[in-house]
């Protein structure tokens, strides 16, 4: 089987869909990879392509596909999609889970172990050239609570292994279990224990109606006043008022946020003068080698719908 | 056996001889344990005590010492003290190696993750406000070198394991092996090959006579522009002109460095100026567990001399 993907236009991070092109084009040397790179061309491409790859799809562009049978959607997240028109057309749909694990992981364990050594008073200290030592923390005995346990929070936890560290992991099916030392569910009770034990609080769940402000004013004030939050999930999960709040009164240590609500975060922002915060633009997850893991995914899918002759049991497919 | 042990004058970042006392007092609490607060109480209570616990100890102290048996070293180096006087009075004598181990490690992964993740941009951007996306590199896959397999290299080791890179272990005497995927010796040839393939290394060797100098400008040649140098071993294992050279021509992308020849750092080096070094005072070996781990060792050393009634085969003899 010939495949016909188009990879649509988009921009992530400073590389393009061209990387995105080049990557499948080692894996699927047979395959028809077309670079849209205008809408036009993007209209036209997608007129007859069995496989459609980018961030997102135009509704009125899915109805006009003949040959669509795959989106193959760039991100973790589904929620912009127009799944219910997809649906309508049967056509499968599978996200980027799983991508993110080791480069957003290697991101947290980062943040951990800055605030956990002081490093932001390093840098602000090597900027006024003054040689003077500072306490700090260990982060070997401390307790770690990571919400979400799919792709990235259980990468989270392989890499805090060796570490000595206590771990909770919270996620909204618990029975699934993790590689945490403890795991329970996020409802109220579950969700306060953990945060009133926990040293660092690593949020990596999915934005879901359960997830949604989350942490609020009152899991803040539950949180310890030395822990620190690190959010590489979705802005929205966290209450940024009440967070910058807490940040302003010391209610929590510190926290490292790749993600915010509003995002991009306006320049005016509390959040920005705070010098308990480290602020990343939402790129946790892109390095260089993003591309290669995307790219793993939609080739692996296209063996399989090779060889089963449907676009069905496909890796990550979410519908 | 009881003891009578004096806790000799000693500052450590920000916290003293107190500390360290109160530590062995929960550890031996039939042990006469004194803190010398000036140097004649150090004088008088030196003359007397069985065990002397400090950085340092004066030649003429040891001469006038009647009882003294054993000096328990805080450092994990040893080149500093009078060995060959506590040798003609056959005082034994243990450093405080391996306490270190799991601070300093945490101070490496943080360090070589920060500047896989472009952390120091974003502690540049966030000053300005800026929510902009940066290229950064990923962990994963990675050369990592570490030189010296003692504690600390070990400690590190462990730590990356999860991380998916690849490490090479160099050593002194690389037939005592360790927990690195290649192991190989310090001599020219392997050294430079480590180097040559290494996207980080790092120095955790003591300063001897071989590694003194070891990182000239020739090894700082040989690494490639992508890699960065950890150092929190001694600063004259690494030629500090020859590195500041190289940094500033981007000869490797970065330092990170707990210690520097000279330390502390005069205001006006050159090292502080340079964006792509982390710089902190010779620090990263402590945290408030710092003084625990060290009444660990002494106090296990105190039991083995009760039970034995010699002070011989102790935990981290150095003679």
């Amino acid at each position: 089987m010939t495949v016909d993907i188009v990879v649509l236009r988009q921009q992530l991070q400073g590389l393009d869909g061209e990387s995105y092109a080049a990557a499948l084009e080692e894996r699927l040397p047979e395959a028809e990879i077309s670079v849209a790179r205008t809408p036009s061309e993007e209209r036209a491409l997608l007129r007859t392509a069995q496989i459609a790859a980018g961030t997102n799809i135009d509704p009125e562009a899915v109805e006009r596909a003949e040959n669509l049978e795959l989106f193959a959607g760039t991100y973790a997240g589904t929620e912009h999609l127009p799944l219910d028109v997809l649906e309508d057309h049967g056509i499968a749909v599978t996200n980027g889970s799983g991508v993110h694990g080791p480069n957003i992981a290697e991101y947290v364990l980062g943040s951990i172990l800055s605030f956990a050594r002081g490093f932001p008073t390093a840098w602000r200290q090597k900027e006024r050239r003054e040689w003077q030592a500072f306490q700090t923390h260990e982060l070997q005995g401390s307790t770690v609570t990571v919400i979400g346990l799919g792709a990235i929070g259980q990468a989270v936890l392989q890499r805090l292994e060796p570490f000595g560290v206590h771990t909770i992991g919270l996620r909204y099916t618990p029975e699934k279990g993790g590689p945490a030392d403890e795991i329970a569910g996020l409802e109220g009770e579950a969700l306060h224990d953990a945060l009133a034990r926990s040293d660092y609080v690593v949020v990596a769940s999915p934005l879901t109606e359960t997830t949604r402000g989350l942490i609020d004013e009152t899991a803040l004030e539950t949180m310890s006043p030395d822990s620190v939050l690190v959010n590489i999930a979705r802005g929205p999960i966290v209450e940024t008022e009440a967070l910058v709040s807490e940040l302003q009164r010391n209610g929590i240590r510190g926290a490292a946020l790749d993600v915010t609500d509003p995002e991009p975060l306006p320049a005016d922002h509390e959040l920005w003068g705070l010098d308990n915060v480290f602020l990343t633009p939402h790129h946790a997850g892109f390095t260089p080698n993003y591309w290669e893991r995307r790219a793993d995914i939609l080739a692996e899918n296209v063996e399989i719908a090779a060889e089963t002759g449907s676009f069905d049991g496909l890796v990550n497919q979410v519908r």
